[in-house]
């Protein structure tokens, strides 16, 4: 059985602390709080749920004081198991802090707590003509919170950038219970150093965000989609290239490769053409009169470069049918077999064909099912591996695959993560791409602010001779 | 006489280490780096050029070792002492680093040495179609280095954001002088702490920038500039939301109040009135099609909320006259006294028409000509103060009347500083808006990376009793 890092006398510490809120201790509520969308089980001591403030930096004081690990938690969608308890301590379940979501129109920012779902932040900012770009895949059931820790990106990244670049200000509990303002309500801001894009994709070591200020911008008028058929990978990767120095920011570019293409139509016929290397979907938006020519340029473009077809969505109806095969992806891999490796190596836009080329070689030599698509716009890619958690034999196979790509990507100037966070998984590969200097440097800001390593311990940085475990 | 920092022993191995460039000790040659574009003048007692990176690493060691402060400088066109070697020690001259400019046009990035002008990325960006956004005022005569130092703005921040918006990777120097990088090629990137966006802004005090990797944007085709002028600075207010409410994202929204305008009038007469209470500079940019619909819009938006006049440029030839007024102001306002104190004191937007309300009262409490201008479209004004240094009496109510303004600033929401950095200057007031928690997290991060606080010291953080002197 697990060592419990509370004592009893610390359970009731932490009981007359949570006045407002509730204390789990149950096993059974455990469980519920031991895993992510990544990989692994770990059951935390007790969870604590509250939406005061004041409770939250009272019960950090104590576990600095009593070294008892914390770990924020949002809606765990995390596929680098951000908010996994990886050493025992209390959870912070701050999915229940979701009651401040405040849209200020004339200052175009939004005031939310960590608990928001971003999907809620979406549409309260539409509702004014507004719009925060961030939209991860997972945006209809990830908080602002997580998304906050891992600095998530989503498709919209290649025009719009990261939820870093919405960030405008943080109210924060330090690592030893201090609540601290960063940012304010002004884009322009450069008093002092930028502590709220540190902590922003800091994955929760670095403190606890209870509240944000986020920056919205006005919402584009329209939007207009097209998919394009390539028969070469090379062909689609020039395609990306050409459209992008044509002048047409588009606000997505996605790719699926031949074998997200078979397993989308596999799993449901929407007449995509299998026998086709790979596919791009491309959506611009902004003023109607300058989509309609936009649309028409980046076709040709396409075609000029060997494009076998290009399909332009005529409205919104037909826009969303492009968009299913991208969106069944994910449901349809996860059919094939019942575990699913989703990685998110990122190389520079112009090495993303080589990067396929590489991700080839990948696949035959481990032999592994793999499936790559994603946001090849803004070079962030999603090699999914398919496989058999239960299969020993197998997963280690995987495990040295999965290692393979992060090396083709450092090769190619590319970096282990493009949008899923470090955490538990690609700790052990950190030294690979930031050199001991860089990882150094980052070390003496964890050790700074948290120097009893209470603050979501065992993420980012790799214990010595850490290595990926599948299997 | 200055107490000298470095001895005839430093300097010999100073001189040692710098094979490949020029150490500069002689009075005459010092002077010249002892001053910036803001207050006060400290004599260095040596300067170092070199292009050598490892040269400059080894000197780092050495003033590591020895304790003896080193100051990185570009054009020392700072308006916060950024570059002042205020407490003695060596200089780094890294104006001479300005060989490296390359732009990838499939990645979208340039690479740049630290000493390239501004103006050079923002040319040579062009010539491929793209663009590099981040447009401060200084940008012909300012290094990209001191930009990245100081995370500069410019008007066009409004719509794309400032200097470090568009960093994706640096390679630095540490105060301990190992070379590390940062970042890398590609836009997403998640892999740690974002120390790119750490050391952008830190005003040389983490760290010294060796080379950067900046993201580019496709060049929009077209822009189309307006101004419209008011009677009441509210109204000029309103317009600016209404215009960004309406779903119109302009590149650039100016303000001159009436002080500049009749400043701008008597230093060139270009026919503004000088009756009027405010006028606003609008650039809209993009796609042809749709600039002419969303012109139209805002010269609408305007007149609606009680624009006495709007004037839309019909050629590139009218947009330069537009604009030339809001160019004048600066060089307009030195010629009523010798001495300006250009501050930047930022508000959230819909506190613009308050902020000015306070500025009003300053000016009259303090009896002190204030002129306002600057980038209203992101709450990023610049109230200058004229006025002559040699009048100590005139300069204690200067120095009474900055400190009401950086006051009036925070107690808006806003900040003491939008673009042009802490420095010697605000330090003091540093507390005021962070706490004292807040800046002893920064404080933290400074001792973890530079113990023996030899990177640039005197910046951003106030000494005890530390007060605004400025007679």
């Amino acid at each position: 059985m697990r060592r419990k890092v509370l004592t009893a006398e610390h359970l009731t510490q932490i009981q007359a602390i949570v006045a407002t809120g509730r204390v789990l201790t149950d096993e059974s509520d455990l469980f519920s709080y031991s895993f992510d969308g990544s990989f692994g089980t770990y059951l935390p001591d007790a969870v604590v749920q509250t939406k005061s403030v004041d409770e939250l930096a009272a019960l950090v004081k104590l576990a600095n004081r009593e070294k008892i690990p914390v770990y924020p938690r949002g809606q765990s969608t995390s596929l680098s198991g951000g908010p996994l308890p990886v050493k025992g301590g209390m959870v912070f379940d701050l999915s229940v802090m979701n009651d401040v979501l405040e849209v200020y129109e004339e200052d175009l920012v939004a005031v939310v707590s960590p608990g928001v779902l971003t999907a809620a932040i979406h549409k309260a900012a539409e509702r004014r003509g507004l719009m925060y770009p961030p939209d991860p895949s997972s945006s209809h059931v990830s908080t602002i919170g997580g998304n906050l820790a891992e600095n998530s990106g989503g498709p919209k990244g290649l025009k719009y950038g990261v939820t870093k670049d919405y960030v405008i200000g943080l109210e924060v509990i330090t690592p030893e219970g201090e609540i601290i303002q960063t940012g304010g309500r002004t884009v322009k801001n450069v008093t002092g150093y930028d502590l709220t894009k540190l902590i922003v994709g800091s994955e929760g070591t670095l403190g606890i965000i209870t509240k944000a200020i986020l920056r919205l911008i006005p919402k584009p008028q329209q939007t207009a989609t097209m998919m394009a058929i390539f028969d070469s990978l090379v062909d689609a990767g020039s395609a990306i290239s050409k459209i992008l120095s044509s002048g047409i920011l588009p606000s997505k570019m996605e790719l699926m490769d031949q074998a997200s293409i078979v397993a989308v139509e596999q799993y449901e016929p929407l007449g995509l053409p299998t026998d086709a290397a790979a596919l791009i979907l491309i959506e611009i938006d902004g003023h109607p009169l300058a989509l309609k020519e936009e649309t028409k340029q980046a076709a040709a473009l396409c075609q000029a470069v060997g494009a076998r077809e290009v399909r332009i969505a005529k409205d919104k109806k037909e826009e969303a049918e492009l968009w299913k095969a991208r969106k069944l992806v994910s449901p349809a891999i996860v059919r094939i077999k019942p575990t699913k490796i989703s990685e998110d190596a990122t190389v520079p836009r112009s090495k993303i064909p080589q990067m396929c080329e590489r991700l080839q070689e990948i696949r035959e030599t481990y032999n592994i099912h793999l499936v790559v698509f994603g946001h090849a716009g803004d070079g962030n890619l999603h090699p999914n591996i398919i496989c058999d958690k239960t299969d020993d034999e197998e997963m280690r196979r995987v495990e040295q695959a999965v290692t393979a790509i992060f090396k083709a990507a450092v090769e190619l100037g590319g970096t282990l993560s493009g949008e899923h966070g470090i955490g538990t998984m690609k700790a052990p590969f950190m030294e690979m791409e930031l050199g001991a200097a860089g990882l150094d440097m980052m070390k003496r800001i964890k050790h700074a602010w948290d120097p009893n390593e209470i603050m979501n311990p065992g993420k980012i940085f790799p214990v010595p001779g850490q290595k990926l475990e599948l299997s």
